[in-house]
């Protein structure tokens, strides 16, 4: 029988899709890397994707599993495999008392926000395309987004997995567990490695109580320094309620405004350092309107912000009065990707350093990029709380040579600073280059030791995260 | 040359113990298994380290690292191996403004607390022990205690690791970054690996501003139920100040009025269910006391105490008045491990469920002891908020088939529960058989895959953790 009548026999053939049929899956969110898939497979449980991979392991067929596809590095990409879609494992199941969800892989981002918010509770990790990724990918790529401050990385959130492995064997280290040293955390293993170990099928999450009230607001101040004091002053007044601290630069905010001209702009002129914070309460002594109708958790925003407006370290600063003025200066944040895009040629990156080095890794860049390109531009967006920062550079012309030398360039800062060259969109396709280069050579042979010891015929996600 | 001048060669004749010499080391704290080794080492660098694992890989000689030895299941043991002491790496480095250490793995726990209370900062992990345990023995057991609710697992407090692998080389993931995808999580795979991939020598943990209060409870409740919805009440009210949330069964506090019969209690009576609760208050409007000289914090913890008072889900209270209270209602907590091995013959455990299960485990081993032995008692003590009970149980006689069946009881409850049969201790060599028929096959299975292909003459800390 051939591998695709196999697959049919395993899944049911209407799940087993080729030709044009596959035209929803082959094309990333970037439209960089499209793929040609020898067909797209849909499996509905845990065990029929345990027969995908042990005929798969039988026919020696690479499998690379994909999600909502919106990845930014090409980690679903491939010529000729199969591609694994997990769009129909979307189970969701709330466990309100113990504040956990059980989850398939393929469960939308968004459809999670909204079945936990039904029980007036949250799941924490959330970007901009949260409306199309689903779970399974943000816990293979390990994803972050904007709320890391407060809830920490994907993995922070997970306490159960369920993994089908190279050979269709099932690992279950499901579980709503808060401590678990039962030998080596392969919990952890599994997160954040891009479907190179393992297709991941389901896991319990953490949920925590919606906050009851929000305090935002858009502020300019005088450097990144200052906005850094700023942090540690909100963290210690409100006992780290600091939810978001977003950094958008002058190139950024011209870009906004250029971008969408009709969309009216919280601060009235365009600033160096633009922040947006956020604080989230759940407590009612911080989030209950007082009598006066001023919320507390608000009013301690307001307070802090005071001394520094009175010596002009904030030159200008919008506090959303409601929850729509909030959405519009989440927008501003969120349009990050059509910003950053709109023009080209350009050398996108996704750094992290430590906090205080931000702002020497974004003047030192100005300088290289200055040398290798004196007409190129740059534009930055940043989770400042987190020391990651979104570097985009623009060189004056598409010259593939100018853009590896600046690429190069921004891989030499981020090293000399003991940053990361990949901090939370991962490495897919398009960084496999930068992980041999640059990777400490021991993390990369034991990378590579264990890929091979769990993969042996190299058949999950091939040629993606770990350089051969 | 012989191996042991092969070692002097590499790291100087008076680090390399032999015979009577070794003594300080051979015992460890359970005084369960007492070492043979070959020879004590002791290297002051990771260049030291690295050349030891070059000759111990080339000889095929086992390893087993050794740090205060005050672990509960025999981590340390050898019989005719080396035991790599890293008590000479005891570099503190405090980063006070990026809120970081850099440590050795020698660093004793509570040198590290010191250094970081000279910054105003904490190291929030903390134990019984940490007057002896030291830094490399606590990540490589992922260490619990006391502050994980809001802090986190020893993993969650460590930033950057560098470790000396089976061959030699050096793994340097040092760096102060809260986002790093760059590949596999090897960082976590090292952390709760109990020395069995490779050497923890260095690390950079995360610091965290002292609380400028605390206010600390000993509480008597109706039941667990009760101490759960107090827990819940008590996060939201907090804003998720609470540090500690420890539950004291009857035998515990009869066991530990037998033992320490001067020390006052802080409750006149002894309840089925006595709680330790400590919020933390690191905002000064938390802290400051107010001009009535209360302190905004403990007035939070009384003022919800109270509705439970009135209606006798809570029998008393007592909260703290000052530094010296708080001390003395923590010693009855610590005393833990002297009050359950005051009395042989014991089984003790380590076990995580859910929260909500906790009460369920305890009422199902009631009955499971009793019908294995009718004279046998029990004794607890539990994090509660995280789900974790150090479960004792004392037969009525030494009766190896008795012991085995009681832990085969445990260990059915937990999996029944689809809890953790070793929650924060780790594996070590005790627990090596309930790994071996309790842990999912596809994860053992692939721990020793894991295990082969980093550590291919299991030299480094072989038979523990993994079992074959």
């Amino acid at each position: 029988m051939d591998i695709l009548d196999q697959m049919r026999a395993a899944i049911g053939d209407t799940y087993v899709l080729t030709g044009a049929d596959c035209d929803g899956w082959t094309r990333d969110w970037t439209g960089q890397y499209t793929s040609t898939p020898l067909a797209v497979l849909r499996p509905q449980t845990t065990a029929q994707v345990a027969a995908i991979m042990r005929i798969a392991q039988t026919t020696r067929t690479p499998v690379s599993p994909v999600g909502g596809n919106t990845g930014l590095n090409g980690g679903t990409y491939t010529d000729g495999g199969l591609m694994l879609s997990l769009d129909r494992m979307n189970q969701i199941t709330i466990d309100a008392k113990g504040r956990t969800a059980t989850v398939g892989a393929g469960v939308i981002l968004a459809n999670l926000h909204d079945a936990a918010a039904q029980h007036d509770l949250i799941f924490p990790l959330t970007f901009g395309a949260r409306g199309s990724a689903m779970i399974g990918g943000a816990l293979s790529t390990n994803a972050g987004g904007s709320n890391v401050l407060r809830y920490g990385n994907t993995r922070d959130l997970v306490m159960g997995l369920e993994t089908v492995m190279a050979d269709g064997s099932i690992m279950s280290l499901m579980g709503a567990l808060h401590k678990d040293n039962s030998g080596l955390n392969l919990k952890h293993l599994m997160i954040g490695a891009e479907g190179t170990l393992g297709i991941i099928t389901s896991a319990v999450v953490k949920l925590a109580p919606k906050p009851r009230a929000y305090a935002t607001a858009m502020v300019a101040v005088a450097s990144l320094d200052v906005a850094l004091s700023l942090l540690q002053d909100l963290q210690t007044a409100s006992g780290n309620a600091v939810e978001a601290f977003e950094f958008m630069p002058r190139a950024y905010m011209q870009g906004h405004a250029a971008l969408f001209p009709d969309v009216r702009q919280p601060l009235a002129d365009i600033h160096d350092v633009t922040l947006l914070i956020e604080l989230g309460a759940t407590a009612p002594r911080d989030a209950d309107p007082l009598p006066d109708g001023t919320v507390p958790i608000t009013a301690l925003l307001t307070d802090h912000l005071m001394p520094y407006l009175q010596d002009d370290r904030i030159a200008d600063a919008a506090i959303a009065q409601n929850e729509d003025q909030r959405a519009k200066m989440w927008a501003i944040r969120e349009a990050a990707a059509e910003i950053a895009f709109a023009r080209t040629p350009f050398v996108d990156t996704d750094i992290a350093v430590a906090l205080p080095d931000v702002a020497t890794f974004l003047d030192r860049m100005k300088t290289r990029l200055h040398a290798l390109d004196p007409d190129a531009t740059d534009l930055s967006v940043a989770h400042l709380g987190d020391g990651n920062v979104h570097y985009t550079a623009y060189p004056s012309r598409d010259d593939p040579a100018l853009k590896s030398a600046i690429k190069t360039a921004v891989e030499d800062e981020v090293a000399a600073l003991h940053g990361s060259f990949s901090a939370e969109h991962g490495i897919g396709v398009s960084k496999l280059a930068t992980m041999q280069r640059r990777k400490d050579p021991t993390a990369l042979a034991t990378m590579r030791a264990i890929k091979a010891a769990l993969d042996p015929h190299n058949i999950l996600n091939p040629d993606k995260t770990i350089p051969r």
